[in-house]
């Protein structure tokens, strides 16, 4: 526990101006706050000061960076200008006045994106319950990410066994999770990445049955009856745009499109049309968006069952770790591009 | 029963030639077969001879009037040239061999488009058990129209007391039965269709709280906001494009879009794009298509259920009649046009 009155300086990463099309690192700032506390004050109803270790990005942080009118189009609030930006994180208790935390533990969650914190909110706080594990796995297979995987899979997509699964983004830190659960529930896992380098990822370390390079394809259809013959039964949308428009087509009847995010469409002023939506009716598809904040009652059993796949050597994981905080802007702006290689994190301390 | 070896003309209505873009009445013909018999073949394994009173023009024929590649993107197989369309009908049992069919008893059901069809697939055809109601009522309410409604709304909207629902082309067939139950199923119910005589035919004759004429509004978005300040919670969509995109931007978190027909986009060689999907995700929206075939196991329930409602009042029904077949072709086009109010069909005996 920190000694009574202990400050420290704290550097954190503050949205300058808010966004439109795609962004920059010099729309954030990382500033530093001359001195905080390192305790958390006596008399609230249980707040922790959590020491950052790892920062999470996330595609999703997108959407917070841009000025909103109707808050209900969007997964969150705006961030707002000149405060510190927010996101999952994994850290270390400093100080707490909360009964279920105490000093020296490890946890996840939402926290500001700075090097301290105080966190009134402690319903979004998680305990590391596997900490033989990689600290980092807990900003995306065994955190948000993981979870998203997992719900948006099981919850919403449903497979079964002998189905056809085709993933987006697959080398990202929710597709290659997404595929290789598919793989353990025994289904055909195909992926789509932006490089021949993600390719080789699913197919020789992921255990994916197949991927491509969507920007090597002339033809997402052709590509799609190539790797796909026999149709898709779910598709594990993360980007939306033309990737959704050839799987419309080739959706197997009773086919399901667990949507998880449009990362091809957040940086465009207008998205992209969808025209195939009319094989919803013959096809018999359900489309369904789903958010991950609705599913952590089932985090306990997931965090369980992952860390056992991880063990087993089920589950692999891949990281793209940069170091220092001042990093954390170019980090977040690099996955519009698909510079990273699997989850992206900022390891800070 | 018909005497053994009696033979009648036939008119039916056939198929020219394959249709791009809006289909007119000479892209049909009515020709009149030199004698067809009456009686069902002895020997066969129940077939049933059917005199046609009533024809029902349904938008989903479109689909059949066009040659495809890809018979699992529409809902049935294309129309042979030069042969009798198909689609539901109404009439009387001439001759049966079918131990469950009889002379003289009306059923409706899957047909040729002519006066007399002999049945051999027998497991598409109905019996009328509320012969008190009007008989071309099993063109529409209390057949595959009203189905359609009753199974779309009710098993894949699942409609909440209290809840919002808009309907497209609600003055329509299905779009007036989707309407009524929700009323009854205790929602506030929104209707666009295209003409003022349909929006006073909404609030003033079927319950409808509000209407509008999409043709006369600038904005698609202004007039769902008007209308339902408070959002949508399901959307039973029939017609896709511009209405769909604006209503998706107005869901309610939590929302249901019905996806029934895209009558607004069967025409057009490309579709519209639809832009606003990404609404899924924050407003974890299910979209689901659906086929009223998979649904007819509830039929009886239905029935009983839909015959109460109209007897009591609670549903009342519009019907736009044209009579004699030769008029069928034009009246099948202009449910593509919006010409018919109401449920279109044509009275052939």
């Amino acid at each position: 526990m920190a000694a009574h009155g202990e400050m420290t300086t704290n550097k954190k990463v503050v949205l300058r101006r808010y966004v439109t099309g795609y962004p920059t690192a010099e729309d954030m700032e990382v500033v530093v706050t001359s001195s905080v506390p390192l305790r958390a004050p006596r008399g609230s109803t249980g707040a922790v000061v959590v020491k950052n270790l790892y920062l999470s990005c996330d595609p999703w942080m997108r959407g917070r960076m841009t000025k909103h009118d109707d808050g209900d189009a969007v997964p969150a609030e705006d961030f707002v200008l000149g405060e510190a930006m927010v996101n999952y994180t994994v850290g270390e208790v400093v100080d707490s006045t909360h009964p279920e935390f105490t000093a020296g533990e490890l946890v996840w969650g939402m926290s500001a994106w700075d090097e301290y914190t105080l966190i009134t909110h402690t319903e979004g706080l998680f305990k590391i319950n596997h900490p033989d594990l990689p600290l980092s796995y807990y900003t995306g297979v065994l955190g948000m990410t993981g979870l998203t995987a997992y719900a948006g899979l099981f919850e919403v997509g449903k497979p079964k066994r002998g189905e056809s699964v085709f993933v987006s983004a697959a080398a990202g830190a929710v597709g290659q999770v997404v595929g290789q659960l598919a793989k353990i529930a025994g289904c055909y896992v195909v992926g789509s990445v932006g490089s021949d380098e993600k390719v080789n990822l699913l197919k020789n370390k992921m255990g994916f049955d197949d991927a491509f390079n969507y920007k090597k394809e002339k033809d997402l259809d052709a590509a799609l009856r190539r790797c796909l013959p026999g149709g898709i039964d779910i598709y594990f949308d993360s980007v939306g745009g033309a990737t959704l428009d050839a799987a419309l087509l080739r959706m197997r009847r009773g086919g399901r499109v667990v949507v998880c995010g449009m990362i091809s469409q957040y940086n465009l002023s207008e998205h992209q049309g969808v025209r195939n939506l009319s094989c919803l009716i013959p096809k018999r598809i359900r489309m369904e968006g789903f958010a991950v904040m609705d599913y952590y009652r089932l985090y306990a059993r997931f965090e369980d069952e992952m860390a056992g796949f991880i063990k087993k050597g089920n589950v692999c994981v891949v990281e793209d770790v940069v170091r220092g905080i001042e990093k954390a802007p170019e980090a977040l702006v690099g996955l519009f591009s698909g510079r990273n290689v699997g989850k992206q994190l900022v390891a800070i301390a």
